[in-house]
């Protein structure tokens, strides 16, 4: 037993209450190291005579470690744990002292009470959510009079310039919100709405008004309710790291310097202020001029910017935030904000953007949920690269799933690309197998998968600006058997409970012949997801865990039925060809 | 190189801002593995190639893992960073995404931004701080005319009761305020003084009354003003994880049943209300009926809570608060407190009750420290019973220190003893040579020596209530060498900066011999401590790190100098005997 290599820490990712009387801790040792895992648990207050014994599962290996879950169940809410680990008949304790041969001198965890205060609740409706994410200008024309001057033809094909204008408005959002119904979507993110002169809007001049290019308050409730009467919930982009240049506060500063009542909303290093050659005062990264940083650690801008998001919560009616930049904003201003929109709406929500682990945010005290890039990076590495084999693929998903509370994890944004990246076809070079393959896997996934607009058919771009080009509405410039593929395919995670909200267990890796497959399972009903990213035909004959022999189990994509035989099935997958199984 | 042993989380005590232009970063390597260790680090948003080279230091050996230090400076507040570790001639790369020998594939690690708004703000005044703890109703009976019913006679060697009375009261502690001064303390943390008919009081009836027996309103500031004009600050007890069976909302739920107003302040099983024979609601530990649990989630609850805490801090101008049961409630309810009692006192000190891994609560947002039972325990073990050796003292103790941030470690409350465990002498089995030394280590460690009453003059007691006997005044039941020996150490610590605000490095550890040294070191300053735990005398030969050869060092216990000598001194401490080096 490598003893370096076992962690635990009674918090965070690692030990985190999943309710009020159930603790999920989770254990890290070196890959293949232990035969068996298990705990003795107790009330802190109890003598550990009264320790009760628990096994835990090995749930993931993230190719280094392999991980061990269990849950523990508290009537008090006050639990003290005790690991063992057992390696060729010989057992170690594990506890907050050290990793020991005998159990009296290895201590043992304290979770110290599971407190209501500090519960993680995300939204119940965030499990079943299918989420599409919107970048306005570019989605839809709904109504040509608020088209900006030197609006250019919506062409699809079109490369756009970072100053492009292509009319795409709300109106337009509304008049599809058919078309998101019958692709099977219950949610959409909106990229930032509110007045802005760019037509990515993260630059924001006036956190009150809609941008008139965009619709105006009207619009935007009619949207939100034309949404909800569609059974889609509508996520605003909240930019609140930096504003931009026209924003009043700014303007101010601009204008009076020293002696504006607003100097301490930006950090400004000397006056009077200049945007060149270079800004002197903090920009959003490194001297964007009209991005001027907010110290949201005023209490000024910081009840101004919460009370924009109060506002939009209830005006508006909408169902959650997504936040731009979040990491860069101080945790006492994200911890405020969930406070204070969830105090409007319940059910709201909160989604950050952090591009790397973002662990410090998903402790149940300020997002729910992050855009998921450590997804992104795995499947763009395993479906449209290629460059790492089904192995590594499951290591990188299992370690990603490792670094946060299951909560955080049923909700993660899963994306195969966004507004800031390249599109996902883009990166296949085109080669709709993979692209079939990687958004099934998406579709099947543990939480909650986010569709880039226009991926669904087939659109190609390189990065920003041109994963930006007006949505492809004519059917002959849109892939419709790649729409119908995500179509079905949310049809079935809507049918299938498991591919919901079931618990995710690796089920085959074959990494030399591209062969990935995993379980979803809750209660009694289990799916199996496998698929074929090698290049040959491949004869498979897999375990059948959950299903007992005779039975049958049903392919549901070719919707074939296979025979459980001595506890197996067996069936073929061609290069590219996916198969989806339960009971029959 | 052992890569399932290295370790960094760019978070928590791994990665914290010192202040906005500095990142304290930690990583974790199997002992005595690498050679070399250090890091590149640069701006988020610049290219790599513009990344700064830095070497880290190792500070610190728990046993398993050296750690290695080092603090990045950053004028953006954006730091990335990429460690590499040296072994062999053979140099890793770690990142964010793994340990491997091509630094491409390593990642980076981010520290997205270091926010104003998440600074860990430690009052200055802390790391200067000398703290004696105070049991009211035993400490000093200054006023016999509140005395309670049944008082019994002042005597230091009788053993008290669970239900004694001695009538100790904050005329009392008023009264030997210059007894304080002249020990060298420099704050006065007394246990709970509010309306209470227990002896300790953690059973609260009323919040917002001084309990008659230990005085009045008047008596609470006149305490406080008395402390101030001897340059002692004041910290107060904070019972807020549960009341007493007094407190009217208790009372009133047990009167009223679930038409009392108050019936969501607690958690009732079902009612009518039943103290016996179990308690039906929850209470501290197990079935203590009258200590009924608080429910601090609740908005009424936590407001009224924070507004006792806000009473206090305003109207008797006290300068901190120790949080009772800490750990046990959530930790929403404390960041609350500390922005509402930061409010009012800027510079108010909070320290929680947390006898395990407090890594959780000192992120910045709640607590500046806990009472650090983690050093108590380690040394007992060395001191006191003698059951661990120089090298695994010396672990306990880097592996204590790595748990945290550097600013909590700088305020942590490191105690022998408390009103909660058996008294440190007394562990000694009275020897008093142990318990000078153990003396002397905590009075020249990094942290806030906390002194528990009496302590200082050689009282003794078992577990609770036996260490709560009434004070030894009388010089004759008075240890004066032991007091004397606290005054001059004291002394020696406001006369020697490196011993409050120092950094720490082991510097001997001889664990056959029982000898442990460590240096602590601001600016150019440096002062050399080292003891002998062991049973023999010793002849001892020791790098001098900071002192020029041919220069003296004097040793201040001995007033003697000694002159260093190919980079060495050399001297002789018996068994029992320490000494303090500084530069003559």
């Amino acid at each position: 037993m490598l003893l370096e290599a076992i962690e635990h820490r009674p918090e965070g990712a690692m030990a985190h209450p999943l309710d009020v009387s159930s603790l999920k801790v989770r254990i890290r040792v070196k890959k293949g190291d232990a035969e068996a895992v298990g705990l003795f648990h107790g009330d802190r207050y109890q003598p550990e005579e009264q320790d009760q014994p628990m096994t835990l599962e090995k749930v993931a290996c993230d190719g280094r470690f392999d991980w061990w879950e269990g849950v523990i169940p508290t009537e008090t809410r006050r639990v003290r744990y005790v690991f063992w680990l057992e390696k060729g008949g010989k057992r170690w304790w594990y506890g907050e002292k050290a990793v020991v041969e005998k159990r009296s001198d290895a201590g043992a965890f304290q979770f110290a009470y599971i407190c209501d205060g500090d519960r993680f609740d995300v939204p119940e409706w965030a499990q079943d959510a299918v989420v599409y994410q919107i970048f306005p200008e570019r989605f839809a024309n709904g109504d040509p009079d608020n088209d900006p001057e030197g609006t250019l033809p919506w062409n699809p094909a079109s490369r756009p310039k970072p100053d492009s204008f292509y009319g795409g408005d709300l109106a337009g959002v509304i008049q599809k919100m058919p078309y998101l119904r019958d692709l099977g979507i219950t949610a959409i993110y909106l990229t930032p709405i509110f007045l802005s002169p760019s037509n990515h809007k993260y630059n924001t001049d006036d956190y009150y008004q809609v941008d008139p290019h965009f619709g105006e308050l009207e619009t935007v409730k009619e949207m939100v309710h034309t949404a909800h009467a569609h059974g889609i919930r509508v996520i605003f982009d909240a930019v609140f790291n930096h504003s931009g240049a026209g924003f009043f506060a700014y303007r101010d500063v601009l204008e009076k310097g020293e002696d504006s009542p607003y100097r301490d909303w930006f950090r400004i290093d000397s006056f009077p202020v200049a945007t060149k050659p270079e800004p002197n005062y903090e920009t959003f990264a490194n001297g964007v001029a009209d991005m001027p940083k907010l110290m949201t650690h005023r209490p000024a801008v910081r009840e101004y910017l919460l009370k924009v998001a109060e506002y939009w919560t209830r005006e508006a009616g909408i169902d959650g935030w997504r936040l731009d930049v979040a990491n860069e904003v101080d945790f006492a201003f994200w911890r405020a904000f969930r406070q204070r929109v969830r105090a409007i709406h319940p059910e709201a929500l909160i989604v950050g953007e952090v591009w790397h682990d973002a662990g410090p945010w998903l402790r149940g005290d300020q997002f729910d949920s992050v855009m998921n890039y450590l997804f992104r990076e795995a499947v763009c590495a395993f479906f449209a690269e290629r460059s790492i084999d089904a192995k590594t693929f499951d290591a990188r998903l299992a370690a990603a799933r490792m670094r946060y509370p299951d909560q955080a994890n049923a909700a993660m944004f899963n994306l195969l690309g966004s507004h800031d990246t390249e599109r996902f076809l883009t990166l296949c070079g085109g080669d709709r197998r993979r692209m079939r393959m990687a958004v099934l896997f998406q579709l099947t996934y543990w939480g909650i998968p986010m569709i880039y607009y226009g991926d669904e058919v087939g659109m190609e771009g390189g990065p920003d600006p041109d994963c930006r080009r007006p949505m492809a509405w004519d059917p002959v410039d849109q892939d419709r058997d790649l729409w119908e593929w995500h179509r079905m395919l949310l049809s079935l995670r809507r049918e299938l409970a498991p591919l919901r909200r079931g618990q995710i267990r690796t089920w085959v890796v074959e990494p030399d012949k591209g062969i990935y497959g995993f379980l979803r399972r809750q209660g009694m009903e289990t799916v199996g997801v496998v698929l074929n990213n090698g290049i040959r035909r491949r004869r498979l004959i897999l375990e059948a865990p959950d299903w007992e022999d005779g039975t049958h189990v049903r392919e549901r994509l070719s919707d074939s039925r296979i025979q459980v035989k001595k506890r197996r099935i067996r069936f073929t997958l061609s290069p590219g060809e996916s198969a989806i199984f339960t009971q029959d």
